[in-house]
């Protein structure tokens, strides 16, 4: 359960080869692969152009306005580590910069998901230190109460547990259990190789109605067609 | 009027001289060309930079969190179309992806204007396949309920008629009804022609107060200059 | 006291070169200097990427979908202002676009922040003229009704006072006091200085907890790690 | 076509034994009547507890922070209209107060339906004269700009034209299209009787699940039952 | 994990005696003495004033504008239930209206909490059947897509699982994890007990100030008081 | 200028014979009656039916999530004063509750305006204390970061000094300044009386076209009526 004050040292990650193999794929193809549960809310957007995330969940529970947990963080994180970061209360200020970003780099982390607000956009982006979030935020945070640290958080609407694989792009954010990452990364391949031969049929002018079979069905439920 | 589980097949475009002619101007200068009404909400935004539209529109009314009528539209598209979809309420899931967008190009569309969200955006933006929507969204859709198209949609706070021609880029979404299109082209053209002799005479440093004649008008409203 | 229908003519703008020293800093850094006080609402977003803007403001007081003041306001500019633009109530419209920008520069003017809409964006793109704003939107808007220029405003949550030093990039945007410029600028160097030791150490594996000295002040607070 | 500068003095009203049997139903009842189409977005809200209206149309343009049009919507008014106001952008400003409530009612309206903000709501309330906004504003408007009265709108999403019927209660607004009327009152009482039924049968503790026969297609759709 | 297609028929409901304890004390009571956590984003307001509901959770998950799970979650209610219903996407739809709330209640369900729309406000008000919601919407749903019924379910940003206990008033709503029920209720007597002290003491004009021994810190803090 | 960390003790009320005489008009006549400025943002809403306020201003600057500021505030109200508390940044958490109120009551406060969430507004009804916020949010806050007491604030987009008159009533929150106060009561007296003639005019059918003589500037603004 959710507990503000606690560190947990000793977490699960998800198996390498398995976060491996998802870093291939796409935010929406995963999401489908899942049987379409996972994703964060589309509100979450990269903080500069083409960033792109894949890798295992440090979790952090924040207060608004104070980001003492992310120093906290960086102490636990390892080669290929994301923070996920969650706030008590919807909260807009830029809770990261490109100080902790180096900071996070040093020690192995590949970036950052927060529902909350981030800064020094222009110098994530030299960096090219991948940030998700829901706002963009210039004003500043204290170092004041208590969050946690990898405690499984609600963020921006997903249930993150410390180890789960993060997945991010243009599309979006997703979450995958680390019990499922190897499952899904197989169920992603097998959708993207049965997309390819959809993409070329689709390209030839075949319609969806006709490659999905779905004229007998919309029929069936009643839609007609007038001159 | 708006009717769930109807496709109308024939429909009337707009002229498509005046359609190409249309393309040669922006939405600002359409929007005033045709008296100050015609756009979309401000909230409709390219799902990529540069994005750019100008076409006759096929409609859709689509249900949330369902993408039937979007393979139902792919059927009725010509050369030249631009798919303008309507949902019965708000949702931002991505109704629409790389594989739609195959089959609409290959079926002479020329993009899409949602008010929804979309997926895949980097496959869309390496197709370059302009897509003006209210919000990018990783979740997919079913194919479920029935919508309809081609019948008049509610899009964005925007009535569109299936066949009016709908302009679209950085500035927002404009549509023209089909039987002003000519018109409206006339108009734009001679609003334009207007401006550039404006923007000389403002280059140079001739203010709009001048320009324009307000200085008697806004000092017949009461305008006061304290020193 | 903010008043409807008055031009101040006269205003005390901070000095020159505390401005270009404060050109050097980021809005984030520039917000701590001051004690973090005077940001605007991370609302406020670049109309294109890349624009910045540092100069001293003259104030604009908007009716709601009438830009009749911004043509006032460009006589009263002075090489180095940046118009800043408020609303007597919320508005989306493009109070803004590409003759204003070549009016405004053509009269010393280096941008605008505006809490309403713009228009022309790829105008102003290619014009590179730096525009921060709460939307883009294509609707323009007419004359008829009064506010005023170079009395003080509430600019998307910041009260800003004609003369007033305006720094504006990729995190938002900051107003300094004409009063506090040299000061600010001065704290700004100093804090910047201090970042570059900081970076150095983060960067090279130091935990903030160590830089900081967090680690007694946590358990202090009741942080309790578990393995 | 929505035009600006315009009075329609006639206007086709939906037949008045319709309106009255319509009168009788709630929004919600009437929007499943009716197919599922015709409400307006669900911001729509009250001014006062337990407001509820039904009439006939006579809508209004207006222009943001401008109440010139429903001055002269008011001599357009006859027994039983309701005002649909819809804006040319988002306001919330108050553009009705007691005093237009007072000329509405003397004129013979009804109530009023308004995509912008409303103010005097004591008085309002005090009055009993229902009022549906977007907004509770209490800041006032000009009389500088020209909309139009009976043309059609949209307003708050749906599409509204003189002499529609429009009911609203808690639930929120509904447009019924004139030539509609009786058959969706006659398919409204129809659904009231056969819930009526279903109401006592779920009382007595059946299960949707058998009143409706859903236990098989749930089924079929794949169900799975876990103890 | 969450996943779709899923009826788990038994659950571990929190001890009843606790439930019975806990609903003696309002919800922001309980979320202090839960040490600040579990708590529902504030968008949740009852659908009706005065609403208030204390009971053990049998969560749904639906998925936008279908309400075919609560149909199946009727069966799974027992004496003192409250449904606690998520949703895959965000939507306000009325997902739920008064033949439902007749069903749960002949099913021993005590009242509803929905991250969704729900409608017929009025009958719900006169039935006294508590309803906290994100929206109220006439717009009714269809029974088409799997959802899941008692799995984890993110609600309104709060993790809640099948049988914790769910206490809503007009603060809004929280979620005590069944396991922590009896605590939580003790913890929460202990709070209002000296609540009561320091509420008398206030009543008699002393200071938080000095109640709470604030000054000290405050100076420490370096609040300076001038005259 | 905003400062954090700073009380001032001595500040300058508005007379209290004007505060006595604004205290019986309302907050739309007041607003016109200052020339159309001085409102608060729209969605200041008061936290139960019927709050009315009338009062001066002693002024917040809260931090997010943290109330110590309040408490400090309250060491410094007289009779008759109310407290304006504005947020460093947007939040939505309950600063403030029925303990507080009693302390403020008790020290002479006679209400609240935050824009910021309040809580416990059961009992806030019951004690019949006057609160207008931005939310209502059951979630506490802690005591650990400066803010200011009496220093200029921006409130829901309006300037607020210390000594202002606050008026709050179903419309909305004005903001008097202090020495505006006597004229501006006076202007809402005349404006007042001018209404009632105008209402009884309107009730016994003129219209505004013909009382406000609007006929002419509408045909010269080139309206025009159809048949």
């Amino acid at each position: 359960m959710t507990e503000l004050g606690i560190v947990r040292r000793r977490i699960e990650r998800a198996d390498a080869q398995a976060v491996q193999r998802l870093s291939h794929f796409g935010v929406a193809t995963i999401h489908e692969a899942m049987g379409r549960v996972g994703l964060l809310k589309p509100y979450m957007r990269p903080a500069f152009g083409g960033a792109r995330l894949c890798g295992t969940a440090v979790t952090v529970l924040l207060q608004p306005g104070d980001n003492w947990m992310l120093h906290v963080a960086a102490e636990q994180l390892r080669e290929g580590d994301i923070v996920v970061a969650a706030c008590t209360t919807d909260c807009d200020d830029g809770f990261f910069g490109d100080l902790l970003a180096t900071s996070f780099r040093a020690r192995g982390g590949k970036g950052l998901v927060i529902d909350g607000g981030v800064r020094d956009v222009k110098d994530l982006a030299a960096m090219n230190f991948p940030v998700f979030s829901r706002a963009i935020g210039a004003r500043g945070t204290v170092k004041a109460t208590l969050g946690s640290v990898n405690v499984p958080v609600v963020c921006a609407g997903g249930l993150v547990n410390p180890g789960d694989v993060v997945i991010a792009d243009d599309d979006g954010v997703v979450i995958v259990p680390a019990a499922l990452a190897a499952a899904t990364a197989e169920a992603s391949r097998q959708r993207e190789d049965n997309e390819t031969g959809k993409r070329q049929r689709l390209a030839a002018g075949e319609l969806g109605l006709d490659m999905y079979a779905m004229r007998e069905p919309l029929a069936r439920a009643g839609l007609r067609y007038i001159d």
